[in-house]
């Protein structure tokens, strides 16, 4: 029995995904197929990396994921298999695979090839099922690429940190459901730099002087219930993921808005988290 | 194998989906997993208690059902786990199990207990898979929670009857994706009270003198096929739920129109039902 | 092992989805469910005809599809069940079987009749759920249908080439995630029609004189990477399906716009190709 899933931007109403499925089913009639998501904006790496770097860890050894974002072959674009962390990848070689793999080194890494007895336009129908069918197998990664020591780095997502390490300087790489906007700015880098002293986070035109670790810590239980009104607040917490998170307080873009609404964080908006700059004592010697 | 549904208001963009599931199979390399919904608005407990109402009866027994509709713990929303109706319910008491076993008792419910080892942001991941993984294995509920016999209640949404018994005041609970509007009034309320009287439902400024048992009985096939047009016609049903709904004849939100918007009716809108005031024939004396 | 699919304008939000799948796992627990969609616009059978047609070819033989667009009963509304290209479809008579039959004559079709015992206001769980159990258990369709040789046809999508066989008029049959328009002109009407000519493809105000066999094509590879810039280009190619389709390079229909937003092209709209006039020379008597 083999897992595999499946991240696209191929939306859920087209033919794409469950032509895919068939395809898989047809190749591995006992396979189970879990769809991370479809709904990644087209094209967008930096989102497909975020959702896939959150979700691949609670999968168990050998599930193979397979990623249809941005996957035209073309010279530019080499189709790549990669083992990593004991999972399996199969996506373009775009600079997403840089972004997962940015705290675990691949085992190995192949150039799919192939392609020769193929021309596709449907590549992750015709070359990415048939990949995953045979790693799912127990194939060798030898058998369908060619391996290669490089892959294609994105680095503008990192977050900056200034020479007197008083400034972090990230952006938002994320909105999520509830319109809270996530940052590329991780709980071990803020404590690395930190180390404990005050900070002002600026956030578009608000700023805030706490990280939480829970939504619901905004909530003061000793007061009486009816006076527990928090529905609307801004926050900023560290999300599951561990990345700073913008966020309000039961949000909901349908009706009250969320962050990305009531405080105007977009995509790649900067964030910058400002030290306390802690002056240490000198000692001068005094004239008498 | 284990049967487990998904209800959240996850959204299916974000990461979250797919690592629950990862988690699940983690745990449960054959169970099936099925998505219910989660589309849920974020934070609505009605709409939860309404789509899991209708979608969890059609389910064989011992299916496991996970609602992760605002679900981070505190000491106001504890994490609770129901059988009922022979299924498993694993959720936040939150008030939304008062609604599902209004007309089923639970056999037990237990408060969750196994918190005290994990510090979770991203309860549903951390905490609920396990209780499912547990209870799919035929672990008993007493392991992982304490009994107890009571669970929150919230009772607003029951629609009200006058003393006369010749009203029915409900409201709208639910808009499907035909933009259906759904009260929360019954086909067994309403043939209780209204037992065969003439009837007017009144909805936003439009009033209806028949409910009907399906959508196709507004159409007379008596006609000629050219002239049985009643695309965006408004009716009053008694949905596949058994609840009364008003609809518009082969309605599309994103064209010509749903009731929500062509009628105008919302969430929490007021439905009324007045039913015709028979009076008894009383017997007077006349002076002669 | 059964593999079932489903095809529906539910959406994902109401308990729709979830009670079909529940009933089916309840008279099938081994089954695989796969959806194919659940987007479709509501009502609309050229959509769920082009999906289907597209997304059915990739599964293995004695797959069944659930199709429940439209499917309330009526005398103008039967139920059917047939057998077509090694696998079976379950959906009202309301012409979409024509369209995916276009090409593959049915094996073998029957008017469900065992609506008897059951009068539903939801027939995609109450009648096609069991239709599709019985026929994942080896069951004969007789059993559940009387078998009829006519199925309601309907044509108006196909395209209409003039006389002289020098314009072929098509239309627009399906937006698709990326805002491509897909017509209904497939690869082979146009190479059969075409024969080489040169041609003017025209789609609201913009003209094509090129039709690509993939994206990247528009790109010349030649130049250096920083001269590349064809981000919002138009260009017209065969899809992955093999159908002409007018499109937009990487498009977004939530920011830059696709060819459906940039274009104005919408369902419906007219699509021509007018080919070169080659006017073959005649012999002419010349008198002296």
């Amino acid at each position: 029995m083999s897992l595999i899933t499946l991240t696209t931007d191929f939306g859920t109403k087209d033919h794409f995904v469950g032509a895919v499925k068939g395809a898989i089913y047809s190749e591995l009639p006992n396979a189970i197929i879990v769809d991370i998501t479809h709904d990644i904006s087209p094209f967008n790496i930096t989102e497909t990396a975020y959702i896939l770097k959150n979700a691949y860890k609670s999968f168990p050894d050998n599930t193979i994921h397979i990623i249809g974002v941005d996957s035209e072959l073309s010279i530019d674009n080499k189709h790549i298999a990669i083992e990593l962390d004991n999972q399996f990848f199969i996506c373009p070689d775009n600079g997403l695979i840089s972004m997962i793999a940015s705290e675990v080194n691949p085992t190995r890494i192949v150039e799919i090839n192939i392609h020769n007895h193929t021309n596709s336009s449907f590549p992750v129908l015709d070359i990415f099922v048939k990949v995953a069918s045979h790693i799912a197998r127990g194939g060798n990664l030898n058998v369908i690429g060619k391996e290669i020591s490089n892959y294609k780095k994105i680095t503008e997502i990192q977050p900056k940190v200034n020479q007197q390490q008083t400034i972090i300087k990230g952006g938002v790489i994320y909105i999520d459901n509830y319109g809270n906007a996530i940052t590329n700015i991780n709980k071990k880098l803020f404590s690395s730099i930190g180390k404990g002293r005050n900070f002002i986070i600026n956030a578009s035109r608000y700023q805030f002087k706490k990280v939480l670790n829970g939504y619901n810590e905004i909530v003061d239980y000793t007061l009486p219930e009816e006076k527990r009104q928090y529905d609307g607040d801004k926050l900023a917490l560290f999300n599951s993921a561990d990345f700073l998170e913008i966020a309000i307080y039961r949000s909901n873009l349908k009706t009250v808005g969320g962050a990305s609404t009531l405080l105007g964080l977009k995509y790649r908006d900067t964030i910058t988290i400002e030290f306390e700059d802690i002056v240490k004592p000198e000692f001068v010697t005094i004239n008498q």
